[in-house]
């Protein structure tokens, strides 16, 4: 058919693919409980739902390439409020998503053929947008023992090469929840100085930090290394507009800001809509984190909790986002994650889980994990995991047999 | 800075380019009339924009990562409806706009170092998503004295070497408003079909033609060439939603489309509110159409009498979309566009235009032309022409002083 070669190397998304399974469960009248993905049940803020009542342009024209101004504006306010007042709107180019956001910084620093280190588990949107581009994820092994925490610096070092050009971090952490320490951003704050590479930090889920773990950003670090510090940024989460497709990227590299903007004019604007509502933000009460985060953590802890009390399960307490990965007792994950939609339910129900295989760039690894998004109600929650536990134990009887 | 290569490659969009100087004028207290962008004044469909107070889920969830079933349902519709009923919800992908569309298929269909046959003048943004997946785009000329109409078959074959993967036309097209004859299509078909290429067709203007110009669609060939044929579609012309950032990309070739299903899964989904409000596509009523399609022929006819009145200006007139590419008596029109933006008004107003160069890939050409997008109303349309025509005027008598 002759696609191109890097098509063939896209790989489907792990929290994606077993969809049409799912989708078969459904139409079989199975009720599925979604700890899949990362969209989550929170409310979004009531300000923003009621600003589509009252858009009244007419027609909907395409908005500036950088953003919307009120946009922009917006979020250099957010910006300022968490202390970082250096930071201006020309600092700051409005993306389709958190997603086109990786996919530019990807084309913008490396090309085909360069290197960018990642720590894995990882987020596999960074796979399949890196093979878009032509990039080369280079992981850095985290492992389940040490809470997913970075490595020593000379175990990081050791992977770079002529050919890598930055390295990219998720903090808090998806999949892993991951919260970095200040000792752990300074080191590889200062391995990129050191080897002058790209430091490129996605803070999507900033505010998802529990039991008062402080988050240490980037944009605290940026002034030091103005030139090659990347910040990735959304919307998505931390006021559940997933399908706002709405994130931001931040830099105060003018000539790198100059390059994606032409990028950004490429594909003309972000949605105009879309960014009407999310300009809102500055209206978002500091009342709506403080309860959602405290509703994350009450989730956080009935999962660890629950699975920590099942034989074969490997668990650790995730610090922030709301994802964990988990070890089964199982030699093929996504086996088992098809075969709970496919021929498993309790009472009529199922779940959908995140094979861990998709998470990991080094073959073999992940195999017998998965990703659990708490993102459904507690009750909800509940049932999720008991399913999850008896599955268990249909499968490993079955298996035997 | 250490930037990519690609990036520098990435062309600055000639539409948008002029922005900053536009600003400036702005704030100067000067009116201006924007000629230089396909952002249309036609309103949308009123039961598109009502539909925005009916929305009232919350959160805004992602969609699927192929669209919202009620949105590729209601293309569905669509595609049925111009006769082309052989056409599966499976075959249409939901784009962020046309611009992904295209974006998408240069990277399905193209590796680094690839090429793709593109009649010129062209698109910029062909020239800008090209170099961002780093595909080259090689030109066959057309020009004005033959309404830009295709060259013979000879003309466009010997173009194509071992390295070129497809041919991208559009029709109607964009910038030249030329609408393509049955026996032009039946040309490339015949030439993509003959070199194993993809034949990648752009009709996101479909329904602008005039006085009955019959429009050829790709859809009508797609069978007989079903693993090769690629439509490239939007919905920000056709309803006026240029904001919305809502387009598709239809194949019959499944193996292309599984592979663009995984492209598009890493970047999750089109706006879910977006969608909604499209999906109201089948509620729009004929007349719609109707209206608007007489609307911009008269503003077309308006245009091409009063600059063939001109001396010094070369015109032709155009098949069809809403634009005109214009010869002027000026040595780079890149300098005259801004010149009009930082030193010209008519009692204070000015016009914006988009500079011919960045419509041409070869070197030199287009260099005394520029687009005009008749995309405001006759009123505005004859006030902008006569300020076009003043200041060329003025710019002769400052450039012979």
């Amino acid at each position: 058919m002759n696609v191109s070669n890097r098509l063939l190397t896209v790989p489907a998304s792990p929290i994606r693919k077993l969809v049409p399974f799912a989708t078969k469960a459904k139409k079989q009248g199975v009720n599925i409980y979604h700890l899949n993905i990362g969209d989550p049940d929170i409310k979004s803020p009531e300000v923003m739902i009621n600003a589509f009542k009252s858009w009244n342009k007419n027609p909907i024209a395409y908005s500036g390439s950088q953003g919307e101004e009120n946009l922009i504006s917006s979020l250099t306010w957010y910006y300022h409020r968490l202390g970082y007042k250096f930071i201006k709107q020309e600092n700051i180019q409005v993306t389709l998503g958190g997603s086109e956001a990786i996919l530019i910084t990807f084309i913008a620093i490396c090309d085909p053929g360069d290197e960018i280190l990642v720590f894995e588990p990882t987020y596999p949107n960074y796979l399949s947008l890196a093979a878009t581009a032509n990039v080369k994820l280079l992981p850095v092994a985290t492992t389940m023992k040490t809470g997913f925490h970075l490595p020593a610096q000379g175990e990081i070092e050791k992977r770079i090469n002529r050919k890598t050009k930055g390295i990219l971090i998720c903090n808090p952490n998806n999949p892993t929840g991951t919260v970095y320490t200040k000792r752990e951003i300074d080191t590889v704050v200062k391995i990129a100085k050191k080897h002058n590479l790209f430091l490129i930090v996605d803070e999507v889920y900033r505010e998802f930090c529990y039991q008062g773990k402080e988050h240490i950003s980037i944009l605290s670090y940026m002034k030091y290394n103005p030139d090659k510090i990347i910040l990735l940024d959304s919307l998505s989460k931390r006021y559940s507009l997933c399908g706002l497709r709405l994130g931001c990227l931040v830099t105060l590299n003018n000539h790198l800001a100059d390059g994606i903007l032409r990028i950004a004019q490429g594909r003309l604007s972000a949605g105009t809509v879309d960014q009407y509502i999310a300009a809102k933000l500055t209206q978002v009460p500091k009342k709506y984190f403080i309860d959602n985060i405290k509703e994350y953590q009450k989730r956080r802890d009935m999962v660890f909790n629950q699975l920590l009390k099942v034989e074969d399960i490997n668990v650790y307490k995730p610090e922030g986002a709301f994802y964990m990965i988990v070890g089964l007792p199982v030699k093929n994950s996504e086996d088992f994650c098809r075969w709970l939609l496919t021929d498993f339910h309790l009472n009529h129900e199922t779940v959908m889980l995140a094979p861990g295989a998709g998470f990991y760039i080094s073959k073999n690894s992940g195999k017998n994990e998965i990703r659990i998004a708490y993102v459904i109600n507690k009750e909800k929650l509940k049932t999720a995991l008991k399913i999850l536990v008896e599955g268990l134990k249909t499968y490993k009887l079955k298996v035997k047999s």
